[in-house]
């Protein structure tokens, strides 16, 4: 195997109650594990604990095979990945403890998994170049199975970087249909995360719970937002001095999934829509891949519309 | 006089015409004067043309008194400052010559001018301090003659600062009245520029039509912001990563006047919305404390409703 | 007692080994605490494991009164206001534990602690206004018990806030003498905490030393910065496009001692060194309160020239 | 033509003079041009005016060919261009008007030229890519004509993109016939502007002075930077809080020539040598595109040291 050893990564939550950092990091020591990072977040308010926890096995744990009968409830398309890894004992183990003793959901992913990951791309090609030159570079532990654009623009480039691309066209008319393809094809390849770099098409909410996995979408505004569609020509009347970008998991609420990370760009009066789209452009390819670098980290925790971000 | 000779600062916007930037040097060579600065800005869509130029003028030009028959048409408040100065007599040939011979609008001001502040405040301190340290620091050339608070809280700390503190109650019966008073006090102050440091009232559309001179006020959100009220318990109700704060003049369409300047601050799940009051309270000072130093050096330009800030 | 009941702070760093985590907050849940807030941190390189940890200890331990005998190594002036807080014999167990347990070092505050602060000066009263307006709106949880300056001109300002202002003149010749003068004050006050704000003199090797609690100083450039003095003078003659501010630990060697906070303020050619200078004030007071908030939140953990900052 | 028809666009800078802004405006309308831009900058200290001015020739004046005898003194590379670009023949009236009548240095350039541009690289892609993809975007009114690697490693990316590529390999002793074969190329292809992306070898007095043109260097580090090479090591090991990248001409004084523009990055102690690498490399690309930009539009004055930046 590689040099570096795996690690484990656990994002929880759930109810607080005292005792469980201790309990969390005495179940692993327990194991002969080694916790390497530990980040805790209490949501007074809420009575929510969250963690991140970061460990590595002893060494007996990662080398079994996965037994047939594991079950690892909520772990989602990652549990999945984790059978190919062999570190499936001790995950099932440990999600049954964080559910069963703690009342914690659970989601388990391994420093050595490397998720599926599928970019859905329209016209526009920056975020997408910008997200395949990052992962060339190895920023993103991550294997890219597939490119799908609902416009055939960006096959060319795409087939240049070696990336299978999938034309899907979708028209008021066949976007179910569209859509059944598109996840027929997501099924195939075991995609486990979406990445929508600027992808015109809004998903249906049946699109995404059948597919059941996390689809990140870059929105070319702040959020909040100028209502309607246009955000960087409304800027620009409003006569704003800062535009901004905003990454978010997509949900069935179009723009009102939760917030993984923005940032902002300053305007003046010199700047004209072209400029404001220009400068937009830098935005959202640099939020949209600090979000996915941070979701393939193990970093983002989702609970109710909103994140924790352990960075 | 001060050693640094006084200088005319004029901002000018009208319909684009060719040779408007030769025409208005040529003016001001032709009677002696050296352009110190002149920066000019086209809004190519809709044809109109942007200027704030600066100059020395020839001695001559600042020494006499004003004539008593001199009209400074859109000068506003402005006006009154430059007989003071010195400079009304090259000032209302300047806004005759920009108003009839190029079609222009313009606002003339002199370096050596102080304009009158008048500050108002509610209870939340943190703005008020901010302005007054630095006014007192010189960064700001303006005399501040009054604070005008609907709460008594400030008085004292006003009083520490040597401020004349007025205290005018405001409630939705007696509205109108205290607007009333509120006129009067900044008519018998001879005041050109109503800071609103949190102050907590929505002026009222008829009180700035009276007042007939800027209002700057500071909104304690990014613009567009969350409907409603509360904006840092939406923002965190949200999730957002970042906060804002907008300063922009007031008119008769709360929030929606012409946006001076903006920032933004970063935030993360550990935020509660006590630590999202608290970032917003830096913001708030420092955008205000920006806005109001570029309105009274004269580098704010408004049309429409947007600024051109010359900065 | 307030309501909000009081949480025990503590700082750990030592060599990295496996099942600190899990030992840390197995120790406090033995005892009935309920942790709060837990980060680490590992120098992978150096093999050190840092902590932060916060909890609720049981009510038992934070009723008793400090028994005399006890020891806190290495937890400093903090022991000494742990005492006040009657927190003390938790935290001399905590601290036997890990140091003799666990071979780490230890600092351990209480957040019901006021640590007792004293701000030196010069004649610059920017970062003095600044800090004792968010120590007076509630922002930082310590006392402010002098202001020592080196020039009288504060004086008065540090009275119209209440405080004890202590003219100590500094001239080559008299250093020394000065500097005895001024511990004196420190150990008679029982200072924790010295915060330079702009105070423009060094202070010795032999000062710190004697002191032995933290002095954090606010320098005014980015670090790297030019050589020599007038950062601000030279930045401009180097045409620079940002200028910085460092807030730093004090140490023997100026300027070298570990960074708690930096930031950036862009500039542009049409800022002359007066603009610097005055863009310069605003980034120094405002990365200066960030550090002395990290600081008394408990949040900078020192190891050789370097910090961790969990916040 | 184009439908946008071209424009001049003038950076003049020279010794302070009253009538310098009329002067040059009247020269302009007077012959039948109007002008959209106009900038000025005093550096009162060294009593030097600035100015980039772009206007719209009447249509005469880009009609005709260079006469054979026009001299166009200290335009440079730029001279060539304009010869294309059909202005030759008032750039040649305008540029002596500057020099001779009002004693300025002047460059000007058309917005309809392209200048033709070299990108250097050696290893690293990022900067490379980036320029690359922007290019194509749009973003950049130039051609880049040629691809200069010490390397072969970008050959291959260089040629996906359809650009020549050329392997001039460097070393110590083959350093001067190296720079021999580079500036034969640069020749051959006419390039008027070399770009620097993270080539790793040292331009030598020799080169610069031959070549002629500007050539834009990235520096990864602040400026002032620790001494020595490897910054993001240094950075580390100083702990600082930010990182920062520099571009900047390149002169014979490695590292020290006129500063274009500057960002920062923020850090943390979690940040390992290799994040602040990564990150960097982020800082690097957008850093050195800004520069490339602002260069190719004419809006970077080069004076002593420093720039004047006309953004």
């Amino acid at each position: 195997m590689s040099e570096t050893p795996a690690t484990l990564i656990a994002l929880l939550h759930g109810p607080d109650q005292p005792g469980l950092v201790a309990r969390v990091a005495g179940w692993i020591f327990a194991r002969g594990g080694n916790i390497l990072h530990a980040d805790q977040h209490r949501d007074t308010e809420a009575g929510v604990f969250f963690q991140r926890i970061e460990w590595e096995p002893a060494s007996a744990d990662v080398a079994g095979d996965r037994p047939a009968s594991a079950e690892v409830k909520g772990s989602g398309p990652v549990g999945s990945e984790a059978a190919r890894s062999g570190t499936a004992a001790i995950e099932g183990e440990f999600a049954r403890f964080a559910g069963e003793s703690l009342g914690m959901k659970v989601r388990l992913l391994s420093s050595a998994a490397r998720p599926r990951v599928a970019i859905f791309v329209s016209k526009a090609d920056h975020c997408f170049h910008d997200l395949v030159l990052r992962w060339k570079a190895g920023d993103f532990p991550c294997d890219v199975v597939a490119v799908v654009g609902n416009h055939p623009d960006l096959a060319a480039v795409a087939g240049g970087y070696g990336l299978r691309f999938v034309h899907i066209p979708v028209s008021a008319a066949t976007k179910a249909e569209a859509e059944a393809r598109q996840l027929a094809l997501l099924r195939e390849l075991r995609v486990e995360l979406v990445v929508l770099a600027r992808y015109m098409q809004v998903l249906s909410a049946d699109f995404l719970e059948q597919f059941g996995a996390p689809v990140i979408n870059i929105h070319h505004s702040f959020l909040p937002a100028f209502a309607g569609g246009r955000p960087y020509h409304q800027a620009h009347a409003r006569g704003v001095k800062l535009i901004g970008a905003t990454a978010h998991y997509a949900t069935r609420d179009l723009d009102e999934g939760p917030i993984i990370h923005q940032d902002v760009a300053r305007v003046t009066h010199r700047h004209g829509v072209d400029d404001l789209v220009r400068k937009g452009r830098d935005l959202e390819r640099s939020v949209l891949a600090q979000a996915v670098r941070w979701h393939l980290e193990g970093r983002v925790l989702v609970y109710g519309n909103k994140t924790v971000v352990f960075d």
